[in-house]
């Protein structure tokens, strides 16, 4: 495979059964999920310094194996997936084809970015506060984060438990679905019964992104109309917060003795928030921890069986690959206020490539309550109908 | 007339014309319009002790008086009409026959408060920053605050001119649209081609506000889907602040003279309002002026021709009647943020009885484009069918 797109590692030719729903796909995975045999990188050298070869392979990877997909290669991932812009200070950035000025996307950056290369058909990723969501929206493709439980992460590198989720990214509805069913979700389901737009979640995004997005939301419009509502009675801000703080709690217990041991070299951004992460005050990780059970609590509420949420999956397009470090972290802060409710609710997500903005790709997603993949993936393709 | 709701500063019996397209109606006037050979009280006794009686009917009443309308009494007004809640220190506060133990709303309280309670068919108000569409949310009516410059108001006590328009209450959309008529209007025009729902105006409310009014914004749409936009770049907070300096310059401009002469005695919320307006800096005036006709132009051109924004009329219900002054300031200010877009851009704005909120009215709104009054006219009259 001649690698257009900086998306993979190595390659890795690994064939899948020759019967299933995904026979004769080919599939690459993100280097955190486990191949036997092999070091799992996470994105980062001294990573791979310091572990050996996993002894198993990962069995949301097996599963897929098992259908039929082939894994031709293990593809980039940001450091330690403790990122969203796809930007790696060690192996580069790999190439968006949608819009190859604009950076990917991550930390799923490489799946995302070999199956918009057309490369593989199918990017296995991970998304904790929103790295599949953000790539897919960026790179134009169908991009799901399933409810937080459903799909098995043994062998996969953790970043944040209680938030991490397996995803992946097709160039249409019916594999998304169809991989879904590899990985023990139903296809379909019924079509919702109602459409919410919270509009806080709304306002969080600039005029140009709102206007770009709004054929496609009346498009969606066109069996059912929707209905306004808050997805908080909290500002976005504290979402944002929330989640921060609890994701670098975790971050830190699963990984603060690795990178106090070894002291890793990090690439800028990544570097900061393994710091912030250290630094955490118990007392706030416990307020926040309280808040964010209130928050999905209501939120489970306002979402109940049947309906549906209809919110935009970033706050603009992708970033130029030429922008500073600073303006991708500014970009990332406002991109969590509007990915973080899934993540903290532990809802599934689908990103769905259905419109531009200057001139580049970006997503319209929507979100359902915990198990509600087979109502998503049919919604996703009554979209393109 | 037994005036039920406290809603009249006297009786008057000024017969209007037999024939005409009011013919047999009753109207009550807000007791800022000029009523030839009575003194115009403005909500303030120092105002009654300090001016004579007025030497010619301004021209708005004349008109529906033509029309065929009988005025049969003016109506209590807020103290020189600077205030939203329809409390007045020195006359008492209207009754609110759509909710009892809550504020009618106000500048124009006596007006809304007669037509809910019957007393009159027309209520004749003045809406500067929201003292029409304020107590028609309160009251459950159907509320305008027109096109500015569009009636004419020689003769009526001025405010804050740049802002200042004419308007009118009533308990159904027909006559809604007759009345304007009188007064020079298109009563009705094609449907809209767009709908828009600006969500940073939506964010602005609590999220049961959202939710009474969505089956309303739901009914809106049959005939077609809105478009979510963004009313501005710039936060609600910026507008709220433009509009109080820009509005309070113009206070004081108008009445600053008079009040320093005369040093009148006002009640709560309004002593506090004109000693702020005193004390403005010019050189945040001029910064807010500016900033204006930059919001203004804004909007002028989000909302061009044929399009028509949908957005909630008030925050909540009516505060109750034993609220606190500080209670009463907090809920203005929270209702200007979404009423003072309309204000600042001179645009028309429609307030329909169309839901309710724990018990009592809430109003959804419809702003249009310059001059747009008989596509909302005719979009009200289509909302209640």
């Amino acid at each position: 495979m001649h690698d257009t797109a900086n998306a993979f590692v190595n390659d890795l030719a690994l064939p899948g059964a020759a019967t299933g729903r995904l026979a004769g796909l080919s599939l690459g995975v993100k280097d955190l999920y486990d191949i036997e045999g092999h070091i799992t990188g996470c994105g980062n050298p001294d990573w791979v310094k310091t572990h050996g070869p996993a002894n198993q392979t990962a069995p949301a990877v097996q599963m897929l194996l098992d259908a039929g997909a082939s894994l031709v290669g293990k593809t980039h991932t940001d450091e330690i997936a403790y990122s969203l812009m796809g930007v790696n200070a060690h192996y580069g950035t790999p190439i968006n084809m949608a819009a190859p000025k604009r950076v990917p996307g991550g930390s799923s950056s490489g799946s995302a970015a070999a199956v918009a290369a057309g490369l593989v058909d199918i990017g296995l990723g991970s998304d904790t506060g929103g790295s599949v969501r953000m790539p897919a929206s960026f790179c134009g493709l169908w991009g799901i984060r399933p409810t937080h439980g459903a799909i098995p992460l043994d062998h996969v590198m953790p970043l944040a438990p209680s938030f991490d989720t397996a995803g992946w990214f097709t160039r249409d509805p019916d594999l998304l679905a169809r991989v879904g069913t590899a990985l023990g979700l139903a296809a379909s389901g019924p079509l919702p019964d109602r459409l919410l737009m919270p509009v806080d979640v709304w306002a969080a995004v600039p005029g140009p992104v709102v206007e770009a997005l709004a054929p496609a939301v009346q498009k969606l419009q066109s069996a059912m109309i929707a209905e306004p509502c808050r997805l908080s009675d909290t500002p976005s801000s504290d979402w944002l917060e929330m989640f921060k703080i609890c994701q670098a709690a975790e971050v830190w217990e699963v990984h603060g003795a690795w990178v106090e041991a070894e002291s890793p070299d990090f690439g800028p951004g990544v570097r900061d928030r393994f710091a912030m992460a250290k630094a955490l005050d118990p007392g706030l990780i416990a307020t926040m921890r309280a808040q964010r059970k209130v928050f999905a609590a209501a939120l489970h509420e306002r979402l109940p069986d049947g309906a549906v949420m209809i919110v935009p999956s970033a706050p603009g397009p992708a970033p130029l690959r030429t922008a500073e470090e600073s303006e991708l972290d500014g970009f990332r802060m406002a991109a969590l206020k509007i990915l973080c409710p899934a993540g903290l609710a532990g809802l599934p997500q689908i990103s769905m490539p259905l419109a531009e903005i200057e001139g580049a790709p970006i997503g319209l997603s929507i979100v359902g309550p915990r198990g509600s993949e087979g109502t998503l993936f049919a919604l996703a393709q009554e979209a393109t109908s």
